[in-house]
């Protein structure tokens, strides 16, 4: 007979009165005076149970009488029409097999209660059992299968570029240090510094801030590039949107400007969200009901919405006769802060907003310089909510132009030689943007902080399990 | 007018006459002496680049005559048939804009001409434009993509294991230390011991050698899951088959036994080979041609055939009865060495052999012990020209058993707490295996050195770009 996943069974891949084994983890028992009782079953393939019902008959009904939540059972019946309110279709039990029981049900973590999502947290290794993780766990995985097949249907080549780097050119945070020297007994060289050579690379080796550096050799060969892994900060930053570990999707194309990326970023977001509420209606249901009840309706809103492409220097204009008063005062020149960004987006515009061509001084070294020489081809994408989601940029790929720009910024060429030859040789306009994968998680699901969207969150003191 | 991938070009996408423009960079350049010039024009998004044919009335013409390997071009012309050898349609330019030039072609280190594997590997951030690299980037991304597909149809959920973990329980290798702490003033405890309390984490920290024990929390909850993600070695082999960083796929399948996980790695081997067959013929037929002559044959053969599962037991007894020297003498109990595996798989069989019930030993600590109370219910799979590609064992799910384990082998259960609980709260059977990604590339591309099909290869002293 087949193992029948949960989700099978509720939409009706099995008909009435058909034989089916269902196995999973018991979320609640309720037992009735007329001699039976209702079993609610969990195997992780859709946001509800199944319900069981149990009759006094079955021969270990004594056993069934003591389930409680997080035992584990496989169940043998007949698919029912049910009679109950809710759901459709539940399964009447000839047998029910005690998998694992829950050592001391009084104790068990995550016993059938509200726990706090704090408490979750403390309990990183159980909560994919409850509700509100599991539902989080189906949608980041849709959400990353959505994005591998958006690109996978555009032409795109995922690059795996490396996590381990020497290069600490980036530039892009502080970062980590990877080595295997003992150190009780820190080699050094004759000036007195840290000898690396004597380290397992030869030299000192950091993890990735970002794969963009390294994807942009592939880019300058096969056309269309994305990267789609882990990448590492190691800033003291205890916020809900900082993580020091987390996924970063980061397309890079060819023979494409800053307007080309723009669209592209805007038809990424579309499709996905697009994929989410049709692939996991039912997750998203739960996260309108219990977590944001504008999880659904402001994902339909940015389907729907023509993303509106803004300067940075018309931004600054309009915030500054905007009338309102901010924390952070604006002047042309500063970066834009989480409040400015959303009274552009949310009350101004009410969409979200492209925003382009920003100070060259606030940007990275690498972003292309527009012909007033005092703006880069850079873009944000600032959605409703939430505000900056999606930052991205045309690359500078004229050697003369890039290289003056290194000189103004005190780089050093020779640090930069491997990327400057992809200006060297056949340089091409390209373009790109990077997308942190737990912010799009933690937007879409309505989830407040992006520990809860990410299985085992490192953050400055915690890299437990 | 559209920017026409090549690959859409030469598939006959757009009909013979229509206009388009290409994009992307020369291979070669050829002067006829009727005035006109052939360019090999390529985009990444196919093996083949396209024929563009440049008459001498082009306004340009002395600039195309300039032409060199590496030079990116923007083509726009109208299809044509094709009147020469090989492919069925290229273009008719009617103006050849030239993006970039190549600095000094005497000296561009991808000039047109057969470069050695090895000399590829030292320039990295140009690899991707020769043929080889370029076929490889491509069959890596479609068995990425195929494997993604492969489980999201089966109802698995993708897991992002943590890369960093404090845990040092893995016990699958020799690991990499993160820290921030300053090397040139390492704090020390009151007992003269690194004071690891001072780290970012606030505990000594490494990278993960393995998600397993982390998915077993998701699989115990969402019951099918995997990972995909990189995993790391701080081993000094300097071998054609080991990374100090490489990409490892590690299902994990709830109510399953060894038999299951065995059958699950053979569909999903026949599902990966069958696709990269399909989506990527133009690229397996080059490495059919010039790298390795079985490349194709042999996954057809693995695709066709079923694999044949035997014991170790019965496996050490074919192996004495064999009348072969071996390197490693056979005896019950030693683990097998490749020489062994490729007998079994080439010469006895002549399939791909799924080995199982190894002395418990040899094997992790995790494996569920078999009745004998010699053997482990663990199973590799063996491909024929390969050896290994596939490690992977029903999990321990019985607490008293695995506790009795735990003390044999003189582990401490605290350590093991939180993958314990998982056995104290409704345990279930479970299963899985782990793929390296790079081993199963270089299997189907016939390339020797996996340091060939990943972009940016660690390795004992290089950690590049």
């Amino acid at each position: 007979m087949a193992h029948a996943p949960v989700v099978d069974v509720l939409s009706g891949k099995y008909a009435v009165g058909e034989q089916v084994v269902v196995k999973g983890w018991v979320r609640t028992r309720r037992d009735s005076k007329a001699g039976l009782s209702f079993v609610a079953l969990h195997d992780g393939s859709c946001f509800d149970p199944v319900q069981v019902i149990a009759l006094n008959s079955l021969s270990n009904y004594e056993d069934v009488q003591k389930l409680t939540a997080g035992c584990s059972v496989a169940v043998t019946g007949s698919v029912k029409s049910s009679e109950g309110q809710g759901q459709a279709l539940e399964i009447e039990a000839t047998s029910i097999e005690v998998i694992g029981w829950v050592e001391n049900p009084d104790t068990y973590p995550m016993a059938a209660k509200r726990h706090s999502i704090e408490y979750l947290r403390e309990h990183a290794h159980l909560r994919p059992r409850t509700n509100v993780i599991g539902a989080v766990t189906r949608v980041r995985n849709c959400l990353s299968q959505a994005i591998h097949r958006f690109f996978h249907e555009r032409g795109f080549q995922w690059i795996s570029t490396p996590i381990l780097t020497a290069s600490d050119t980036e530039g892009a945070g502080e970062m980590f240090r990877v080595s295997t020297l003992d150190m009780m007994n820190i080699p050094t060289t004759d000036k007195g510094d840290v000898d690396y050579s004597q380290d397992f690379f030869g030299k000192e080796t950091f993890l990735t801030v970002s794969g963009q550096l390294n994807v942009e050799t592939y880019c300058t060969a096969m056309s269309n590039v994305y990267t789609f892994g882990p990448t590492f900060r190691a800033e003291n930053s205890n916020t809900s949107r900082h993580l020091a570990e987390f996924w970063m999707i980061e397309p890079e194309v060819a023979f494409a400007d800053l307007s080309d990326i723009a669209s592209l970023a805007e038809d990424m977001l579309k499709y996905v969200f697009k994929v989410v509420l049709e692939e996991r209606a039912d997750d998203m249901a739960f996260f309108a009901q219990r977590i944001n009840k504008d999880a659904i309706s402001r994902l339909e809103k940015v389907i729907d919405q023509d993303f509106v492409r803004m300067d940075y220097t018309d931004a600054i204009d309009i915030l500054k006769n905007s009338g309102k008063e901010f924390e952070f005062p604006v002047e042309w020149g500063v970066d834009l802060s989480s409040e400015h960004e959303r009274y552009l987006a949310e009350e101004h515009v009410g969409a979200p907003i492209i925003m382009q061509n920003y100070p060259k001084d606030i940007k990275a070294f690498y972003m292309r310089i527009n012909d007033d020489n005092k703006t880069v081809a850079a873009m944000d994408v600032l959605a409703p909510g939430i505000g900056e989601i999606i930052g991205g940029s045309q690359r500078e790929e004229r050697l003369d132009v890039f290289d003056r720009r290194l000189e103004e910024m005190g780089l050093d060429k020779e640090d930069y030689s491997w990327y400057r030859d992809l200006r060297r040789y056949g340089t091409v306009p390209h373009s790109g943007f990077g997308l942190g994968f737990e912010r799009l998680v933690a937007y879409v699901t309505g989830m407040q902080n992006v520990r809860d969207v990410i299985p085992f969150p490192r953050t400055p003191g915690n890299a437990k399990y």
